[in-house]
């Protein structure tokens, strides 16, 4: 084919449509019949036919033809060779562009569904990566520098809560494509009987859309959706990011599996993270992909434009970009070691404690502010020994204020952790409830 | 200030936030003393200092000091200077960090109601429009080409559909920025016994966050928010689109006001839609916006990053450009004169009435694609003669099909209407009940 | 395979760089043996089972295995098959990522010359399109309002000078990529005595890349070709719109020709313009591909990340968007039908000349502020009277002020056109001198 | 102000434009008179009055009205306020639509010019620290993992020629704008014997613009300011991601100097790296602007659209990003102290010499594929020895290859530093060589 009869060809990419598009048709057929419109037999024609294409298709012995364009032209045409002229009357009452919207509205429903699935997965490992790992201590960062101790299973909650609003995004986009647009015609409505409410049961649509003129023009449902894949996306490449971090020898936080590494075969040591660098760099196109739409879509005027066509390939890719990340990102989180005593030592080695030798004082009733000076000076001092905070003795807490006591020597990174005992903090039993309501959710969404 | 120090400043553009701040503290104090971490008289201060620091900003008496970067720090050293040490206690049980993400969180949610105000202003303007012109026809386009008739006023409410669903999606984010960070601390919690249920409902959260690394991290409903912005953007670019074109001398479809355009003042009958125009380009910005925010998020590690307080300017510019261009377009909409004449001549000088005839073949019998391929060759004669179908004569028709009969004349612009009598489509019983179903959302909604 | 093993296969796409990887490897084998480095049988071993394997891929032969991954593990492994363990040798000064990195800029090179073909076949159409519609009028349009009569041809060289442009960038931007990085090997240098300059000689390479470390981590090549294709989109993105709307029922200035239109078969007068539409909403995915190599790179550190492996699939996907679209834009200006009258009665039916009337003022020694203040009035008063400034008499003009002549009715469209006698303007001397200017532009570039 | 009048009003941005207005006007009053337009005297008077409004701006002393919305017409009218009628004459022969776009390039040029300078500033600290760290040893990184030991200097000199690049594409973007519109009128020329050649040279302008329908319509010199931006700010980026890398506790490779951190008081040994994490973050607004206007030019008709106004806010915030970022950024390059030890240790501490004792074999005439597998099961024996390669004895070597001998003990971090002996490599002569071109280059380019 020449540069000019490719140009409008979609078949290499829309093919993926078929099912949706038999399954529409079918339902439109058997509607047909039911109003009157076509004769039963028609109907039972027209429907033996498309099953008989869903086979062939599936089967890998259908005809494709380019030239045809796409795969709803591709399917009409086998159903004339196939029926004879009864495959005419499949196309009353619908016109291309009511039946394309209805085909891509139920091409992303299944497919929410799948990466519902995806994020499902991905959370239960971060669940049960927290359950088996729940006495893990490891510094609380803020700036890439070691602020806080926290519990690993903390952190991996932390995830556990990005991924669950993933989740809902992903269910409000699945709720703004299921409505129905048949009925619609070119963007006028049809001249027949039609039973909408009926195909839109029949397709497991929730609704019918309320005007036809919007229903032919409307893709925020795909924005929808590569929207909340742009946001899941972020989540990911601060996941992988963290991971390229904590696999490097700098850190040495987690060893990732092999299977998730790539050596150099010289450098057997070598272990690069190549599934998490993939998975961060992949965020590119998931972003460029809903740009693509916000581009496409704007300044047109009403109603279907053929710019529009322009509305699959970018939603394909960020399917099979978001799903299998997700997928990836499970198994290498389910799949890490966790090097707790590093994390640990990372944790004892630094200065976070200072917080809470001043949470001390202000609890022996001294304001916050003066507290905070006095642990100022004293990190101070300590930084200038060459020593930590829990290296210090009490004499020497004692020349910064006299408020200090013997339970000063009481407060360590454990005790800093148990401390922080308030819903969504970092204390043991805090994380304990968080873990079981994990849990209690993953369960409630069943698999 | 030199760029060095001007680099990290704020506050040009977060004083936008004070009152988020004052109410976020003022709970916070009350929390403290009820939970007897504060005495009462102490929070009694606290409160005072930041209400007179409220009144003396809103007085723009508030001596605002740039060198102290950002609106938090200049509250908060304005506290000590009138209310004295006691303002120390204030940043007990809480961080910087849990405190701005609440703020934003404050400031997003009024944003929210804001824009849904503006949204239901120009869905109103849709239906009183589309109900002040119940019979006006119109040709509906598809490719920019004229299609098919319809009803001017099942124009208008496609657009009400579709800022329907730009509320539901602000409605949505809302939601999402409805959890409370606060008591999150820097990141781990804080050790003190506060009550965050108390101090959400104070500040009219529905929720409390439910971990504190993701909380101080999370800006995932500012991305809702930026993500609903970009989708009503390009409602208003689609509208506005329509807008200058059907202001064209070519069109000639609409007159905005003269509120809505400037002419050159040499050139009185130049009616540029300069304001159609502005708000159409503004869906850069918006998209820009959007961005701006996917960028600086993607790749950071937990918990907070300084990077984060790239949020804000991004934001403000969005809410300064969605709300004036919502209000704008309801204004241009409710004053835009109709000329229904022109409408209605480009609706007859075409030939969209070629599936009205095709669809009267089919209703007597004929298949489809027979009734299809006889009004094909019939359109074909009426073009080449230079008349429309709706000229033709009964023998002139028969010459194509003796199917035909009288009442193929009586197929019109106003027939094809009508005929589209099904959920959704522009036949004027179908929209008089949407323009009624629409009066009644916007009444459920209120004002 | 499995989502697992999928993951990090980029076979699919980088194949297309077989072409460029076999040039690249012969290049390093020749000078490996003029280095010393290995022996010349050696060397010619290496050259002929490359291009073997060349050859096995042409003619289809060649066993592509996805388990291999990328295209370059493909032809190293078929190299052991074909010559043996020499095949061992290629590998000698040199790492995957410069291989790959020079691989992707002898590519970029080769492609960039290609889009300069189209972009000289798209501006020698707008040439050829001026000169021979030379006097055609067509009013000139601000704010889509007629604001000044212009020639046709004047508007097809502003065209002209946009893909004028777009040819410097892509320039640019081929000048970027023609660094070679081999050498550096995985990124510190290798340390063999090898001769770049003589590899970047055999492979047409402009200079040797200056830092290794750069070296395998620029990719700013690919950004500069995004960023002038996305350019170049906009352009095409501007004619499109105009094609759309020029082939309207309600402008009519151009027919296109059938090939780039796709009519409704029922209504044969249906010119869908669906060739402009797709060219129009194909500026989304090259936005989009821009906007994801910025995110891909966005905050890596220092060197090859294997995030950068996604530079590619979007990088192939803009080349073959841009190409073909610059082809079927030359097609449809070189076929388009230009409807001379329609324009010139736009032009006529306008008032468009009242800035000439306010310059004769201006040349009878009228400041221009008085002048403009006269036409305004009688502007006001010709709308008012329904009628345009040419039908005014005499008379007429003269009750609005005495400075007019006999003279003021010799202002026509032609003689507004003739009056912008200045570079760069409309007037008819202006316009042929630049459609010379062009013709010798083009016959410079050669074909 | 409410918010329709509010809606079109771009004063608070473009009164940044005021000189480049004024000279602009200056230019063009002087050619009126020269060419005769004008009398000399007026021109003097306009000139005068011009002038007079800079110093007024300048004193900040000129009434800035909002109602006038633009910084052209506040000029204007006080123009008329200062010198009289005669203001009337100065926009003879020429409009609006030339004016601005006249400003913005001149504007553009000038702060090419700025950015071109802070580009200098910035590569010149990145050699200042290469000359004084020559011996710095580091691990050079792929994939975060330590894979080879380089200079620290070749490490600085990578961004010497990244940010080399940008000044590159600043000059081009900057040869883009150097064209100068005015005398295009609205879009079709002016009736008016001007001579732009000398209002061009007068302005600093290389060349006219050649078709005045594209010099109106025309922001591709924006477009390739914003996209050498975008570039430029992912140099940054990557520059920012290391340096919080390299200041955390893990990497611990540089302490950057306080004025680039600042601590949490209570915790004086934190040294958050704000000014980088802030620089990094600052991309997506730079990435925005660039969007925002491809959004808004995408699918413009010709030529002027009041859209285009939309132009200035992004491009006034990318300047004023740039530039502080790229100055932020000189500053914490050349106060950051470099911990040598620690990079040194780092690279001591890693397998990072395999490829060395790899390439050691072949030297010694073995294949490269070979000695490759024989250093891989070196390597592993090391690795489970708990030892490095530098700390094997010659006898172990031999257990693996009677190849090794005496000298292979020789094989340090610092002889494979030597031995990346080619134009580009790390080898401490060929890094000298770099810093020499390099002070060279920034020479010639003087300050």
């Amino acid at each position: 084919m020449d540069t000019h009869s490719r140009y409008t060809v979609s078949l290499h990419y829309d093919r993926r449509l078929y099912r949706q598009d038999i399954a529409g048709s079918v339902a439109h057929a058997r509607m047909l019949a039911r109003q009157g419109i076509i004769a039963d037999d028609e109907a039972e024609s027209l429907v033996a036919g498309l099953e008989g294409i869903r086979e062939e298709i599936e089967a890998e012995s259908f005809p494709w033809r380019e030239e045809l364009e796409d795969v709803h032209m591709n399917i009409e045409r086998r159903l004339f060779e196939t029926v004879g002229d009864v495959a005419g009357k499949l196309h009353t009452a619908r016109s291309r562009n009511d039946q394309v919207a209805t085909d891509v509205r139920l091409y992303v429903k299944e497919v929410i569904d799948e990466a519902l699935r995806a994020i499902h997965e991905l959370r239960t490992a971060f669940v049960e990566k927290a359950a088996s790992n729940r006495d893990v201590v490891m510094p609380g960062y803020t700036h890439v520098q070691r602020a806080q101790p926290v519990l690993f299973a903390h952190h991996m909650l932390a995830y556990f809560e990005m991924f669950g609003r993933d989740a809902e995004r992903m269910r409000q986009a699945r709720e703004s494509a299921d409505a129905m647009p048949l009925g619609s015609g070119a963007m006028a409505g049809v001249p027949y009987p039609i039973d909408r409410e009926w195909v839109a049961r029949e397709l497991g649509f929730g609704k019918v859309s309320a005007n036809s003129m919007d229903a032919v023009s409307d893709r925020d449902f795909l924005l929808d959706f590569h929207s909340a894949a742009a946001t899941c996306a972020i989540h990911l490449s601060r996941l992988a990011e963290e991971l390229v971090l904590w696999s490097s020898d700098e850190f040495g936080f987690v060893r990732l599996d092999d299977m998730y590494t790539t050596g150099s075969s010289i450098m057997p040591q070598k272990r690069n993270p190549d599934f998490a660098e993939i998975a961060r760099g992949k965020t590119g196109r998931v972003y460029g992909n809903l740009v693509g739409l916000l581009t496409t879509l704007k300044g047109l005027p009403l109603t279907y434009n053929r710019d529009m066509q322009e509305d699959k390939e970018g939603l394909f890719d960020t399917v099979d970009t978001l799903i299998p990340t997700l997928q990836v990102a499970a198994g290498m989180v389910s799949t890490m070691e966790v090097q707790a005593d590093r994390m640990r030592n990372a944790a004892l080695n630094s200065y976070a404690l200072a917080t809470d030798v001043a949470d001390y004082l202000v609890a022996k009733g001294m304001p916050f502010r003066e507290a905070h000076g006095i642990v100022a000076r004293l990190s101070k001092y300590a930084v200038e020994s060459g020593k930590r905070l829990g290296e210090l003795d009490l004499d020497t807490y004692r020349r910064f204020s006299d408020r200090f006591d013997e339970d000063v020597l009481s407060i360590t990174v454990d005790s800093s952790i148990r401390a922080r005992d308030v819903f969504g903090g970092t204390a043991p039993n805090r994380v304990e409830a968080a873990i079981e309501a994990a849990k209690a959710e993953l369960e409630a969404e069943g698999a």
